[in-house]
């Protein structure tokens, strides 16, 4: 059976002049591919009337289901919703409980509402709500000749969360398709090129209705296999067997069986064997902990970071010794392992990480240094210290630095044993 | 004279099952805007022939330019290239200045030329070589009836060196056209529609060609104005008059007249005035020294953020005393006043930023306080705490936790003065 075929039509002038970086069509497609819809074409149009109006109408002659982001805010200009009214028909009505979820907002908030907000309420008679309940503007959908569309708002985080709770359960109902599952095997330290050798005779054996894909990501690739099929039941059995053989293969650079991020991976772990962690951010400025933090109920086991940003508070805060730091510099493997011992003592924790470096970007100084980064785990006893060299823009070093810290607590705690094994 | 318009349309699976965030098109655009150029649409489509022949007709007939990334790489140029080459006729021919270039690159690597490797220095004889100084995939420059069509890598700093270097000098070349300008006023701490509401009579006395667009994102709106006209110096003049009447109106919630993050805000203020700032984090796990670090050279007035996620570390690193905690709770006034007032020792800074909240999600036992945060900033004698209540999920808490802390630190160092003011 073949899948259904969609298009995303994506709203706003500041896409046009390169003022925002369109990341909710990534979001959305990737939703989409996971419940086995082909994704056609992305398009991103301006606040103008006739350029929606025509993009719909192209997009509508290739694809059944058309998703519109952007174009719903309060303000003068957002001209998105009476131009889908003209669209579809109907008449603009405020829904009762949008109008109330609004109200309860601005109440929350101590602030009145005006006139523009109690309007977002209004939608057009012909559409479905697909309420929002993380912000004022409803989605809506539409049906017109056997096709579906649906208008969004371009805020992401509410965009996601109308997709997540709204639309993509109607998908599923409204667009029966196969079944198609997903599963993953999370690798990290080595790169697409290396493991699709090491794993090419599995690739290849592969049955047509099972596909591979590499998905690289900031130090880590995810692989992930996706079935499709009419017996799910017996698809699942069969593709687990493939996921096996893989990760196995692949042994040692193999971090999960699930599509997690290595927060969780790590959340799991300490939590399971009651251990703690402290962190020593230099360069990397306390973005691990906000990555580790991302996790609810992370401060189980992490006590904290402390992002020492100058020498002295290395020395007065991880009582790092001054000459240490003199003699090799603060960017060394004897200061970086200073700094995680006395981490274990400053936050009593029982693993450390630790990392200094420069990222960048470099000056006529430290030219010749820029990008390299020492990390140091310790902990039960035992110090492990490495030096990286990352030669991307400071940003995207700080990104690698990042998953490269994670990656090597979790090979320091996890060391010989394989937690994923079944 | 009317502006010349463009389409972006870019080449790649990769973007269609969301893999890949297309942050080419939006550097791309604001190169276009730069000069006066208006893009009409953005198109992305897989690397599928009928696909991007159909993409090319339907663009060529609303722009006079279009731009095409992607698809040019060593694996993938089997379809673009030879597409490029019947749909702008021609015939295949090596580049000998390209052909010198891929050979010298993988002489440095030492690594053998492929047969594929050579055939990137072939191009329709049809097309202008537009050099790739940082890759070995050439960019292309066709005209047909009149308008350009031009061909790029889709790796981003190859794309965007092509286009620094070869492009945008022939573009200004090839199209004269009306002067674009933008102007912003950044405010933060109060909502799109409220602003609406304050500004009305302004935005409706605004002639027709400068724009006012509301760009809202976490605990700040953005306000843009843009103007187009031949003479630029006037219309500079006359669309300064706007903003400063928009700021003006604003007054208190105005933190910039230029388009730059509040990281960015506060590194100007703390270098121009020799002050320097620690942090000290709970909920917001490092997220704030994150956003801080991420402005090169902010290790000039940053000390730091001592990300305490326990009670201890509260204790024996901010010296906070544990009477208050148990009298008043870790989510305190006196707490995080406490933990704002022991920074200031803890690493020896003008100013410190203390925070401490329930970002959520909520547990039945915290449901009530769940998005409750207390944030306080503290130097030379003075304090000032601030209780928040956030209604969203916990990261989203996280990030306007961010913007809020951020804006705090900015409004008590300026208080009084608005440094935005000409």
């Amino acid at each position: 059976m073949s899948n259904i075929a969609a298009s995303i039509i994506t709203i706003g002038d500041e896409l046009l002049i390169g003022q925002t970086i369109d990341t909710n069509s990534a979001w959305i497609a990737m939703r989409l591919n996971e419940q086995g819809i082909d994704l056609l074409r992305r398009v991103a149009v301006g606040d103008e009337r006739n350029a929606i109006v025509n993009a719909l109408n192209e997009e509508l002659t290739g694809a059944s289901l058309v998703i519109i982001t952007g174009g719903l805010g309060p303000t003068a200009d957002d001209i998105t919703k009476p131009l889908l009214r003209d669209y579809f028909g109907g008449t603009m009505r405020p829904d009762e409980r949008v109008l109330a979820h609004v109200q309860s907002i601005f109440a929350k908030r101590n602030r009145p509402v005006l006139e523009r907000n109690l309007k977002q309420a209004e939608v057009p008679d012909s559409c479905t709500v697909l309420f929002n309940r993380l912000g004022t503007a409803p989605g809506m959908w539409f049906e017109k000749d056997e096709k579906v569309i649906i208008a969004l708002p371009g805020v992401p985080f509410e965009m996601a969360g109308i997709m997540t709770e709204e639309v993509l359960p109607r998908l599923k109902e409204r667009f029966k398709s196969d079944a198609i599952v997903h599963y993953s095997v999370i690798t990290a330290g080595e790169g697409e090129s290396f493991i699709a050798e090491k794993i090419q005779d599995l690739e290849e054996a592969l049955p047509a209705h099972i596909k591979l894909a590499y998905l690289p990501g900031a130090g880590a690739v995810k692989l992930r296999l996706t079935g499709k099929g009419s017996d799910e039941a017996k698809l699942n059995e069969e593709i687990q067997v493939h996921q096996l053989a893989i990760a196995t293969r692949l042994e040692d650079i193999v971090i999960s069986l699930h599509d997690v991020p290595m927060e969780q991976i790590l959340y799991n772990w300490f939590t399971a064997h009651g251990q703690t962690l402290g962190l020593a951010e230099s360069c990397t400025g306390g973005y691990i902990a906000h990555h580790i933090t991302q996790i609810a109920g992370a401060s189980s086991y992490f006590k904290g970071s402390m992002v020492c940003y100058s020498e002295e508070s290395k020395q007065h805060i991880l009582g790092v010794n001054k000459a240490t730091i003199d003699e090799n510099g603060v960017v060394s493997e004897a200061t970086v392992t200073e700094m995680a011992r006395g981490l274990l003592k400053t936050l009593d924790v029982d693993y450390a990480l630790a990392i200094t470096g420069l990222l960048g970007p470099a000056t006529p100084a430290d030219r010749e240094a820029t990008g390299t980064v020492w990390m140091a785990v310790a902990g039960k006893g035992k110090v492990s210290s490495k030096k990286f060299l990352f030669h991307y823009d400071r940003h995207r070093n700080k990104e690698v630095a990042v998953s490269m810290a994670m990656l090597m607590i979790y090979k320091f705690v996890t060391q010989g044993e394989y937690p994923w094994k079944p």
